[in-house]
């Protein structure tokens, strides 16, 4: 019987490869809750947060939600070249600290990546094997009642949003997964998340993440 | 506000399309335990049903776990073209009947197949988007103890079984999945195959089946 301990090739021992999960979609779809909801079911990833310069909303927490910086700070990140991907978003800099995503992936877990769809768009060019998951939601109407109840809205700004998530839809065709985030079924949304990392786990061939 | 209702392209309706999944691996790595668990779970999906003339194993039921057929009946079904594919192993005949996988699939379930890597191969050929998957043992003593536990095997062809499933497991690359499937975690197995099942629906780019 062939030994499983030799030193040769050995189909018995596959080692896990890093996974590098981006999470997008238009804004207002669910992003934060989706993986706030990850968290609070201890499911094991590894979370890079994003800094940005957008006021912090009621119960977001400094460094775990988003590092809130200021414009100053931002534009000192972009010029020592400390981001992976940044861009101007409604009038606000998003941004993802290429340290902490090299630091996650070194750690084995898997590595989830909040980012809106223009930087997704970026993460893909930037590392192509990347797994890109588009939360929509399952109307525009839904859409457009999750931004009013967030009450942070002016009707141009959420007319704005609407304009640009309808922009963003087609974009699409771009990603690897699309989950629909139906309201009162985050569970549902989550599970779904589970199950495309799950199976990213399993795939054969396995994919590479270089930053 | 866009209507959800127009004519035109609307990516708010995603139309699920069919799944055409292959569960396959060397022989006693547990293909037959697996599907009944996932059919105890109440999984939903189609499982298709293989026609073999092998001799019926302890507990199985014909026409649920396998066609049982004599050697004239198998013939004639080849003769009249009535199988996806065909295949002898280990001096048995066993195979795929056609209008069984086409009805399935018409059903619009996910249609799920046992099949040896042989037939995994051919069903990759003529069907190149159909997901297949691995499943394999967790070491090659893992595999002969199976064998062994069933006391239908000889020594002399536990020992061919053994040399087949060597070179069956090189033949990982041509599958999308692999799933190891632990002497007593049958289930964690059965999880690993539903949400690779989730995550394929979840796929932007939709797989194309056509028999």
């Amino acid at each position: 019987m062939a030994s499983t301990e030799g030193g040769d090739f050995n189909p018995y021992r596959r080692a896990p490869q890093p996974l590098l999960v981006v999470i997008s979609g238009p804004s207002g779809v669910g992003k934060d809750a989706t993986i706030n909801r990850m968290r609070e079911l201890g499911y094991p990833f590894h979370f890079v947060v994003t800094a940005t310069t957008r006021p912090r909303r009621p119960g977001e927490v400094h460094g775990q939600d988003y590092f809130f910086v200021s414009t100053d700070e931002f534009t000192a990140m972009i010029e020592q070249g400390e981001l992976l991907e940044y861009a101007v978003v409604y009038g606000e800099y998003k941004g993802i600290p290429r340290a902490h995503v090299r630091e996650a992936l070194s750690s084995g877990q898997v590595v989830i990546m909040r980012l809106d769809v223009q930087g997704a768009a970026t993460v893909r060019e930037l590392v192509p094997d990347a797994v890109l998951i588009f939360l929509m939601a399952a109307s525009e109407e839904e859409l457009a009642r999750r931004l009013r109840a967030r009450r942070t809205e002016s009707p141009a700004r959420l007319e704005k949003r609407l304009a640009t998530a309808r922009q963003e839809m087609a974009q699409m065709a771009n990603f690897d997964y699309v989950v629909v985030n139906r309201d009162h079924h985050l569970d549902d949304t989550v599970h779904q998340i589970e199950a495309i990392i799950m199976a990213e786990r399993c795939r054969v061939k396995q994919r590479h993440i270089e930053l």
